[in-house]
């Protein structure tokens, strides 16, 4: 951490006042699990969200978040179909091979690790329909992508047309939920389309330790209650992740944190021209970066990863100052 | 939450204020994973604590840990010996079935769910030793156990060589180890015995929302890693549970919290005379209680569950009030 | 296998000459797996037998064929409900934790290895419904039961009436299926009842290595073909074991041989008396029988099984000779 | 079955006269499971066949073999690593992600499906070595491979050589084993290399539905046995599979018939000229070929499977006759 200015990740960063203010609110006595005053708050709050009936279930992880969604949808025989470099398949360590228990990820392509129709089926053609070859029983794509790309509302009910084509359902992982809806400028609903499940995603955007799982289709979520008790995600204080999911939503902390964060990728972005990897839509910025450049950057003191041998990510948070992504700014441009 | 006085668990209790202040020095940037500074500092806490060098990991829940634990001992073909009341068998909704890919438990019988040597053979020895029956590779027990009675050293000694003879791996249940701890006044090292792993309960203790894991055999923590990831709980600002897992540490507040239950139990307990179904060496009590006495008892503000139709069960917290538990035993002495 | 007269089991006897003649039959090209005639005929051939429409399928062994049936009725956080001696409990080698994905078995109590509606209530009833506790998804019971033992339609009803009301599938463990037929002297249909699906033996009844998996709702054969192609039980000459499976159905020859090999155990149990720990209803015999008695039944030519410390099982197969039987039921009276 | 003469596949060729009566000699009584004396000569005979101790067991198919060979090496939360067409990814109907508890398959590239020192390390080297990806603990090739392509027993030295180095575990895939046997000329030792386990292919080549799988090393085997009889694949008259097995190492039968399967497909490989896609080593040829030329093909009385829209597979089996082997080729020359 000898970095004065960070942009490794927004995972790490520190904690929303207004989370911690819930946090706080939520240490009275309460009876354990979700049976709290707090929990049993939440269907109706990402209802409103929704503008439908969900229902809603918070939990620790976005790992399982996605995973748990997931295994509401897909039998152990089954797969689902993502993205090659979906974080299910890169970055979760066999998780979704745990939690539907054997089954499959199928792998399609597409630009900025977005999923689009064709590429969907030329990942599900030429799966023959027979007991030798796995069958995908749902789609998950993931908004913002994991290159800080956007589906738009068009985008999506393409998707979602041809998912319920091949009787698919739908699971969105939304660890970046809140910088797509707040780059798109439109309704959650619109933002994640006609899906069965959202991973919505709050420890990057200001929480500590709490997701939501929102089930667009209720009907899911009895599942998901059994196995996230049998997985050890249901835990016993629960209200205080309860607090901190209801807290990014109160007067839509969620879409506030993830302005302040598109907007500090988005100076940073300014400065990239010709460098830029991906076009800036959330609060990813991916530059072409040789290896002495980003020694330059560091000794600057900007901490940041590296992507390949000729590039750099950088990750703004919600807490990510002006004053720094216009430092960084100059920095790059004067490379 | 109608009660004035709470004796429903200790599993939902309010955060310790030493934990709070913990969590709020670990609001500064650092990196993400168990990568953090705090993190870092678990193995060398814990190797202090127990008197040897450990491998420590933090994990949200007690279910969590029981099961990431296990699974580093038994393989899937194989069984897990524990108490027919043990809380993986009963109230972990499978928990073990899915971290152990389907193992089984095997259960034996004893006083007070406290395996004893001859219970333990009697489970083993009508085990076949070929493929058409499950073979035990690990044995799990819990200090304090379910009805809160306390193995002393002496009694460890003996299952452990009997494990040992039998040549299974050893895990505790230590949701309330502390509790066990200090009723027993020994070294924690004492309180466990010569195990493998143990989860060392803090939720049940003052703490939010962390568990330790402590691996005395260190050379199984590294499954443990890759399935702690695996199962979703690898959270990315672990330091927050660091941080709360090396508050109960710190100064031995882990013990004094304990004591505090403990001291409030046996108050609650010195008023059950004949009712008293288990000696009170922990936080709880079980007392003999007909519906009509336990309306009554509600019907003066105190909070606690049924324990089948003619019990109920007391759980002290280590924020239990002296006054609410001499207000209990009074009742419960005026019954 | 020093002894001339076998009664260890039933399971290695050897194969029945029409099935002989059926795998040679067989033996001329057609496609692979279950896609050539002799597998087509199977849905017919039972649907007959059952006097319904039914779907069927070969596996090699009744294991695979009672978990793969299972694994179409209950989820990987359920369970089944099934007898404490059942055959998938006690010496199946953990097979349905593997195929349910770490499922439980719930363990009920009843007379003779048959369940009961009073010891089905008494398993379920203390299963809270919440979900730190698995729910039951489905019962399993077999018939003949482990000890022999058979079901009366009249029993079935009972069950299965039972069973809905908590909404329960229902598998028969049908290892012995055509023994208990034969001994209860009805239908199939009525022999298995209103369950879902039937592990149909045919291995201990004259087969060389088939056993039929017949759906009585056939709307659950379709994961199990999956699930059989998984878990690597799809044969590519499969017309060798729906050859085996249609031959012990033409001419009712399942019936012929379990008959033979029923009127042998009756025999045995004749010689029985007071020995007699089960009343003989299909072609296995227990009896209280010490030590030295066993031993000079063994120094007579006789193969069995010790059953504990003070008992025996006799095992008639559907090529006991009448001589063998008589030999033993003497030998047995003259103890 | 319109054809009169068959190349669609070898993996349901009729049964050869000598395990036929191999099977005939086991119909007499003997010891379940694979206590029987025929069982319990496999581990010898294969001990001589690889010319060092091997333990070897039975079992029915060829994805219970990889499987259960792979389930001793792999643990849940790792991964195999294989070529992109292997038969453990594309036709094995998610077997692996069922008997490996979700472990992965690691996809690697390289021409006729044979893996390479350089495809094998493209896959591995960009896998961080955190808990975040999922980490390979054995590779598994397939000998002769999908294509009916061979490893020479260089390659294998130097893909086990590389294996080693990355700790990893050996296993092969020898469906067709006896095929790259008969064609490289080698001893059996030779044609497997260094590794820790091979499925020893029989069904194609013979037998009825017995296939062994061997452990070079002698030490994963004990895994194995419980691992096998958990799936189901324990068959009570295992005497009945150990026999075909035996049957195929006697006299060698296993090289006779794939040598006259071979000789078969490189007669049709010799009219491929420039329409074969891969050199014919083993028993498969791969033919350019179009849709109007596949049609004439099968007036002319010839079944073979299509390969994609451009191509046509012909598999030679143990029983193809010189004459359908000449008239095909002379078929294929008259397009």
């Amino acid at each position: 951490m000898a970095f004065r200015m960070q942009f490794l990740s927004d995972n790490a960063a520190a904690v929303h006042p207004q989370v911690w203010q819930a946090l706080r609110d939520a240490d009275t006595a309460d009876t354990p699990y979700d049976t709290d005053a707090l929990s049993r708050r939440l269907d109706g709050a990402f209802s409103e969200l929704f503008g439908r009936e969900v229902a809603a279930l918070w939990v620790a992880t976005g790992t399982a978040a996605n995973c748990l969604a997931l295994a509401t949808m897909v039998q152990p025989h089954g797969a689902v179909l993502c993205h090659r470099e979906a974080h299910i398949e890169m970055d979760e360590g066999g998780a979704p091979g745990f939690y539907l228990h054997g089954a499959k990820l199928v792998l399609a392509e597409g630009e900025g690790a977005k999923l689009t129709p064709d590429g969907i089926r030329a990942a599900l053609d030429p799966i023959r329909d027979d007991v030798h070859q796995v069958q995908v029983h749902a789609l998950s794509l993931t908004q913002a992508t994991e290159y800080g790309r956007c589906y738009r509302p068009g985008e999506l009910a393409e998707i979602v047309a041809l998912a319920r084509e091949r009787s698919l359902k739908l699971h969105m992982d939304g660890a970046r939920f809140a910088n797509a809806a707040a780059h798109l400028g439109c309704a959650a609903a619109e933002a994640c389309g006609e899906i069965d499940a959202l991973s919505f995603g709050c420890v990057k955007n200001g929480a500590m330790n709490a997701e939501g799982i929102v089930f667009l289709d209720p009907g899911l979520a009895d599942v998901a209650r059994y196995r996230r008790k049998r997985a050890g995600h249901l835990q016993s204080k629960g209200r205080y992740l309860a607090a901190q999911v209801l807290a990014m939503l109160d007067g839509d902390l969620w879409l506030a944190n993830a302005r302040a964060a598109n907007a500090a990728a988005a100076e940073i972005g300014s400065a990239g021209g010709r460098r830029l990897l991906h076009p800036v839509e959330a609060n990813e910025v991916f530059l072409r970066c040789t290896a002495p450049e980003r020694e330059a950057l560091r000794a600057q003191g900007f901490g940041f990863y590296d992507w390949g041998p000729d590039a750099a990510r950088f990750v703004a948070a919600w807490n990510t100052t002006e004053k720094d992504a216009r430092a960084l700014a100059r920095a790059i441009e004067n490379l």
